[in-house]
């Protein structure tokens, strides 16, 4: 079995190809050299005119013209199978398919829907996707290891094989949304890049040159690709942000505790320092708000022992809506261009310059924020990581004894390391518990200097030093990390393109370190020129309602989300 | 200095008795067995009659009377302290007094009140009590180490010592409480009993051959005595429930991260599986209750990393009453009347049966319920209190030489144990989670046999086999851990007396277990008369308001709170 991981991995890739419907293969799949941009207009030409007005609607408006009679839940579901479809073909980003499941779902909706002349709930005939972290009845999960190939999370014979779901597609079902496929992750997810030895590489729709970002890549990738109008991607260390930002959409990293992660394949479960999150990634700020919004009403702190009874806090969204539209509401921003230890490549500082102009322009504060003890909290946060050593990853490598990504091996090592024992494990939490404390009493310290007399309401910075990273070049992660370890919300705002005539370093820059030399090296305008470029806002803990007001509210400043 | 640990111990020991006043010191101690009940006219006979009257008022009644301008807070100081420092010398319940200081705080707050015409914060005047885990500036935190003393916990010349204060801490003074003494806790805070070879041992005032509880046993010893109308114990395996039910007071074990940890001392702190929770004692519901509230109105999610937004929710607190107050509002009540490992001691299956009828009585419904996986729940529960094998309480036992008291020596044995690894931690988190979920199942599915078709509202149980232990017995503390385990919301509420007359074992009782044997061999029905007797009320995670109020309209069809 051991040397066979090759041809399990040739066989499952060659599946998910095969369960694509003939009609909606593509003779010929370009080369980056060939075409580099796969959106908008290159994969449009294979959909017909409603194929396209459907997939290029957001999950909002989705539900609308469906709860409206205006489309059909079979229409849709039918226009995202064959858009998902031909995404996959252009860069690896589905690792599981179940169109016949998912349409048999939309016409009991559609029926539902006829004989009560109401929709089944909110999310009604809106097709999701999943990162291959979620159980599906009928589905596999492999999360990209061979040797989780026809077991259950590696374990053969396991009962709950194909018949166990996750809680929140359960909820998802309840709320009448559509699942028909699951997305690409990298194997272990610890990596800002999506590959494995089953799918290989997701590549970036909009810049084939570029990674799709990760984990939830396959996610970004199909999102951005519109063959999804939105999905669930999961987030230890910017594992949503990372595929939201380098694909031009929005997406949240939630604070633990607030979406329910019950019964979801993970690497490292049972590591409750620092917790992976579930949220969602979209095409518009209000969709992925919309999606928050919808799980909460299903009451997940019932179902997942670790929700907390948080239902959705209208009144604290709503009220950043009564300050911008107020002439006295002023936001107070936190600035962070850089952390001082990698600085961000220059399309990235661009974008962070264009919102401060743009929340400055319509009437708002900006301020420097210095993160408070970044070295000691980032320490304490990658620590978390290694806890075990890289047992867990190794094990899953060594079912199947396939090799080990590049990218992976960057973090776990070619063998495992000795494991942590409980009390270093103590004393870890203990200095990154203390750490956060530091972030809380700085954060409440700014009151003395806005003039609110409130502390600053987010913070604006960078999510990577990258737009998006080249091949086995995402090395940095603190930028995206240090949130994970605050445990704070953090929502991904897209704001630009990188642009070859404007997105250079000054001349003579001197990286301030080999971290920081890496990222500048790495950076090569031409590759870069037409790439996504986003930000990320900071919020305190559990203000998912507020951060996703401002999110919206920055995207209509910028121009990228409409005004509903 | 290893040697040196019993006259250090006897010259703090020594220094306690000596911070009380000359003239409230009492001649003569008298034993057990001259007294056994110390608590009602014993102890009223040392107070004159308005000193007995602002002790005997909740703290409910002292905020009002403060706040009306009848009684100063200086005069409220002052009968509390003169109680305390009378029930010190009975029963050994206090690790430090500071009676200067809260006077000069009392008397702060009666100008501020002359000044203003208003109180400074809802806890104006109140004195709250505070087990040896806070720090408070000053004052010395042993909590019970002969090794801590002179120290900041355990570290010698640390800035923090006697300068630091816990986060509760500033927000009782912002609240306008006056804090003025700490209370007694076994060291190690991992018992049932109160002992330390500082103050030796804290006997139960109603019945002096039996131990207060553990380990806020000083916070419930002298709360029993009233020299404190409310104070604020920690619970990580029943704490401030044990205390709480052994000395006929309310107490709530919240779930972790309502209420703030921040900067306490702690046993194995770091140790993030069942973490440790904070919260109050007091003399009635209503109460404990207006703590909470208080406490929740500083916004501590600003100030503790570990808890989260989440305010006082009164419409959850209310709908409780305007159900009660409805003919249609019939709640529902689980009923676990033993574990099945082993079986309360005859009165404390009279308290079950009592509360049984009284909601009964008034038109709720009584359902049995059992234990999902109770077995396994505990051991995952219990792992977590072993992970680093002792590691740290050893050490703390070491700094100094001295020995470990026999209560503590049953759980930690006399060597550390092997820590455990990252993975084998890891694997127990998960364990741990998957019981809980099987909880949360088992609880919504009893909405399908209630009237109300609703899940259960609580669960009515024993919180310990016993209505108080004799020395070195306490040693079943499944029934109070067991919700540890879950992070469940509890609350105990005092029943009755234990009466030699009524409470015997069934002639011919057939225990089930060795652990069942030693609870029917630990009872003696002369030496338990006239003991307090509670049980616990246990609702989900995070229902601190709804508990509250069925706590408290539990307290009033048993009699036993008054209505307000």
């Amino acid at each position: 079995m051991v040397t066979d991981w090759k041809s399990l991995a040739t066989a499952k890739r060659d599946a998910i190809l095969n369960s694509i419907p003939e009609n909606w293969r593509l003779p010929k799949i370009p080369s980056a050299e060939e075409q580099k941009d796969v959106t908008g207009p290159y994969i449009q030409q294979f959909l017909d005119k409603k194929e396209v007005e459907i997939t290029e609607t957001d999950a909002v408006g989705i539900a609308e013209k469906v709860a409206a009679g205006t489309w059909s839940a079979v229409d849709v579901t039918q226009a995202f199978c064959h858009r998902a479809s031909l995404a996959h073909q252009l860069v690896n980003c589905l690792h599981e398919t179940f169109f016949d499941a998912a349409l048999a779902d939309a016409k009991a909706l559609d029926t539902y829907y006829a004989e009560h002349k109401k929709t089944k709930g909110p999310l009604h005939g809106v097709p999701v996707s999943l990162k291959d972290q979620f159980h599906v009845k009928n589905v596999e999960t492999t999360m990209g290891y061979v040797g989780w190939i026809d077991t259950f999370e590696g374990k053969k014979g396991d009962s709950r094989q194909k018949t166990y779901e996750s809680e929140m597609v359960r909820e998802l079902r309840e709320l009448g949304a559509v699942l028909y496929c699951k997305t690409s992750v990298p194997h272990t997810l610890m990596s800002g890049e999506t590959v494995n030895n089953i799918i290989e590489y997701t590549w970036n729709p909009k810049d084939r040159y570029l990674c799709s970002g990760g984990s939830s890549g396959g996610e970004g990738a199909l999102i951005g690709l519109k063959g999804s109008p939105v999905g669930f991607g999961t987030d230890i260390g910017g594992s949503i942000r990372i595929p939201a930002a380098f694909n031009g959409l929005y997406g949240i990293r939630p604070s633990a505790g607030r979406l329910p992660y019950e019964g979801m394949a993970n690497s490292m479960d049972g590591q409750n320092s620092v917790l992976s999150v579930v949220g969602p990634l979209g095409t518009s700020a209000r969709s992925v708000t919309f999606l928050v919004k919808s799980i909460l009403s299903q009451s997940p702190w019932l179902y997942d022992p670790l929700v907390m009874e948080m239902p959705w806090r209208n009144d604290q969204y709503q009220r950043v809506w009564d300050r911008v539209n107020s002439p006295t509401g002023e936001l107070t921003f936190g600035l962070m261009r850089t952390d001082g230890i990698v600085n961000p490549q220059p399309p990235v500082a661009r974008a962070v310059e264009m919102v401060v102009q743009a929340v400055e322009k319509a009437g708002h504060k900006v301020m420097d924020w210095k993160p408070p003890a970044h070295a000691e909290g980032l320490a304490t946060t990658f620590n978390t990581w290694m806890y075990d050593g890289g047992k867990d990853v190794h094990s899953a490598f060594a079912l199947s004894g396939e090799p080990m990504s590049q990218q992976v091996k960057m973090t776990y090592g070619t063998e495992p390391k000795p494991e942590k024992t409980a009390s270093e494990i103590a004393q870890n939490n203990v200095a990154h518990r203390q750490w956060k404390k530091q972030w809380m009493d700085a954060w409440n310290a700014t009151a003395s200097s806005t003039n609110t007399g409130q502390p600053i309401d987010c913070i604006i910075a960078p999510l990577a030093p990258y737009a998006a990273a080249r091949p086995e070049k995402y090395k940095w992660y603190a930028y995206s990390a240090f949130v994970n370890g605050l445990d704070y919300t953090s929502v991904v705002v897209p704001v630009t393109y990188a642009d070859k005539s404007m997105d250079k370093y000054e001349e003579g820059y001197k990286p301030m370190n080999e971290n920081d030399q890496a990222a500048y090296e790495d950076y090569d305008a031409e590759i870069y020129d037409g790439a996504h470029v986003a930000i990320q806002l900071i919020g305190r803990r559990l203000q998912e309602e507020k951060m996703l007001a401002i999110a919206e509210y920055i995207g209509q400043i910028l121009g990228k989300e409409s005004i509903p």
